[in-house]
């Protein structure tokens, strides 16, 4: 699976900043991703377009960002039997609880994979250890990955934590 | 628009008892329609066959029934500019809200005309103002519907209200 | 249909800002709208009176935006038999699902067609697409405005989309 | 205020046996009550007709009762300075939630009195608290149901508590 | 009844600015209203003290503020039959509907009159309401300041509304 | 502290029930309770007594089931500084969540120990948890009671997990 | 990655029925699967144990399935960097609400991939989609059974849709 | 009791504001306590560590403290029969409900003790309480806490309540 790649997708530029995360740890594990703009309201055909032949081109796993009703991941879950990785956005008013429901409750045989609100790392983190399944030189760097964090909360302890109060 | 008939989709077999009130208020009201099963996470491609050219089939309005994620009507909406009648069918452990938020939020743009959870007799009746608007035998007889079910109540308070207690 | 108008009904100026977007959409499709103050709670006699005789006065379509316990739509939705399309407004501390669930879950036979919750301009849009119903040439608007809205989306994609990251 | 009465109304004949305790409590306390079937969206006149004079032929409170969008205690307070009560039924699959704010949520002015979902009897007491102001035989009665209430409560008590266990 | 007072009830000082617009409304009215501090779970005797005595004291109504879990209604409400309005605030994280169930959802027989989440105006209204039932006079100000909201509405629909747009 | 008993107080017969595991769970371990009726809102009076005197006659922990408005929890934090086991029971047509933030919601100063939703059996262990603090043969039967907790899952596994399927 | 095994965790016996369609799901498109019981709270040795090797005794996936506060697959993921699916259940009274958020909601850095309340067949598909990823086979195993299921729907729409109503 | 100590936990650096009014109590309060971070899911095995010998390293209560998934309180209960309680933090755009039902919602037989969402300073007064009943010196000093809050409102009231309005 090494080489394969990660389509990134959003429905609006105005998501661009949340999901800019999840390209970052990618890029910081050394996968290519692939940012486009496709909205499943705006440009349903464009997302059938690129998700139908995603496999084909490459890539391996799919994450949709989308705020309120949420409907991409799921629109590209339909369209795909990649694994789809859901990212449920807070716009609007309810702090994105509608587009937590709206990504993970789907029906029987089409899954998403979804994460937290606004958890665009865990979107990228999640494409990585999938991506890994198939890339031992992956998989050790998310090791390290989670040892280096491990060590960042024990540095956090050893300088605020201990000691009497 | 006399003579318009109303699309009426659900996504799985299952979904057909609760949109059923929907169909006899409008055969009540004398307005055909054509129930379809296609699902917007399952078989997309047949959701868009059915809705691209549903204006230019006759159809003037186009209700669509869905549970869970519901991205059933958003999906229709997508792909019609004819106003699309959501509705949110509780299934699952939740009470529907998960339906209803995935119906009613939707994008700029792309709106839905969402009814209340399980309320598919109010489905058809919103279907049937929508087409009196150019028919006006319909708005009579959405207008005597009216004047009935005003009736009916002012029977129950003649039966069981008034007088002392 | 063509040259009939939309009615906007909000309960207080201070909604003012917040249905603009609605008006604003009507104007862009050359659509000509009325918009009125008249609170369900606070002039009822004044909702009913701008109502029942809407149809009558060339209305099509009754836009009413509301907070809290909104019940402004349902009140209009009382009075006639037009289409009414409830508006919910994000007031108060609860981000709207108050307003939203008052707007929504009316009883069987009055329905109300919601759109999201302060998504003004789907309320217009969704007025458009049933004035559309019987105005070729504003179906044509809406199917063109559809195109405008995709190309954005498309130029978005070009723009920071695509290419390897 | 001896003597004055309380109009209780239900938007439909199904909501009949959720109201009766209110009925009940007011009864043995020797209240008259007024039950009247009126329904704020499908027969908004009659509310109108109802509660208008409400005042004038002898009602002091108004006990209103309502599920789903629950617009019928608003639509009664729109139209009367009596107090109203408000009693949010559980209909529907979101186990009342919805009736119960819009309900509370009224805007600045016409107020609700509003009691528990599904909690007649508290309704009715609550109108027989407003009607004890002016009719100390009633508080009276009030005190003693009170320590009625509390001396059920002591004999549980003393049968299934205390002791070791 | 007329005469009589309001004692409006906070459990902290911080609360004072929620509340007040209660007592500014039934000052308006000309009605007297004592405000007091009292706490359901820090100083729970001081409510009982201020409370048992209430209505021997001339007062008709308690108004009871409270946020989070929100006790103070209840407490009161279990001390004194006079009818105790509660005013749930919207304090912490959750918008105020955790003090919303707190104050509404009261056992059988021990009922509180709930308003909308920081909606004191309201709180102060519906005391007036009660009031009112015994002085002819303060229900005539009642009627005046309907018409008085009311006319304010009909010139916002005077200076925005009407016209083309 | 050993030798020391647990309070646990409902508000209504009816609870009994739902609060059963609770004294089961400390009966097994060893430790005597009292089970006493008394209702934050209909025989407060009974609560402050019960509970008042509690440390001094020897109970070391309170445990207070509720549910709706749940105010038994806190209204005996407020009279004691014993530690408080808050237990919301999922009574009404809410599932428990009014009772939940009723329970857990304190103001600073006076907190409760909540339990989750009918989690009777919890309450009860986490009394013995507290207990045990000075009584090292009931921390070791604690430390058995989760061991033979442990056991019995691993024998879940011996006898459904595990092996191919 | 062809051959390589799904870790199904439970942390209770009587969860085994709501995960068996993920079971059942796995070994219809032949893919070996291993339940075990094992509990974040009750033995969570135990979780790490299962866990932490998982990888070197070839499973690419874990499915984690938890009511309540559901921590069983924060947990999994907390000890292993392979996907794991986080599979919520409704237990309790709050329909799997509070297991969904606690599923979903992971700290940065330690994802889970989280399907729908109940959704047991979704987290094997899912499961079989990561594994697609390198085997070929099998990929082509579920593009079959996403055309089966769209034929299903077909056969509905011919059976029960279509034709005038 | 009495030279026992309290452990806090905290997942991240991040959360040391949110958590300094626990230790700054239990400092007024003269009781010794240790701040540690350690994350559930980040460190879990620091977080066994920290928490399998806390007994005997003289600890008798765990504050735990976290947000969204909130799983730290119940990996600290899995690992100790110690008393812990739960501190929900509202991070993410909930408002902290989903760290709330992640705290409350254990499995039978390994409780927390919740306190409200935020609410440090309630964690540290409930660690007290427990500690107290093994020391009545420090019970006194709680007794005199609750006095001096108590004055606090009495002067609360003196200075702002009383008096006509």
């Amino acid at each position: 699976m090494a080489g394969r790649r990660v389509l990134v997708l959003i429905g609006s530029e105005s998501d661009l900043t949340k999901v800019e995360p999840a390209i970052t740890v990618l890029s910081q594990l050394g996968i290519d991703s692939e940012l486009r703009v496709a909205s499943a309201h705006r440009t349903p055909d464009r997302v059938v377009e690129l998700v139908s032949g995603a496999r084909d081109r490459g890539f391996a796993v799919v994450i949709a960002a989308a705020g309120l009703a949420a409907a991409l991941p799921g629109a590209v879950a339909a369209h795909t039997t990649l694994p789809v990785i859901a990212l449920p956005l807070a716009s609007g008013t309810l702090g994105g609880i509608d587009a937590l429901l709206a990504c993970v409750q789907m029906p029987p045989g089409v899954p998403t994979a979804t994460v937290g609100i606004d958890a665009a790392r865990n979107a990228g983190v999640l494409a990585a250890q999938i991506l890994a399944l198939g890339d031992p030189a992956l998989a050790a760097k998310l090791h390290k990955q989670r040892k280096t964090m491990a060590k960042g909360i024990e540095e956090s302890d050893a300088r605020i934590g201990g000691g009497r109060r």
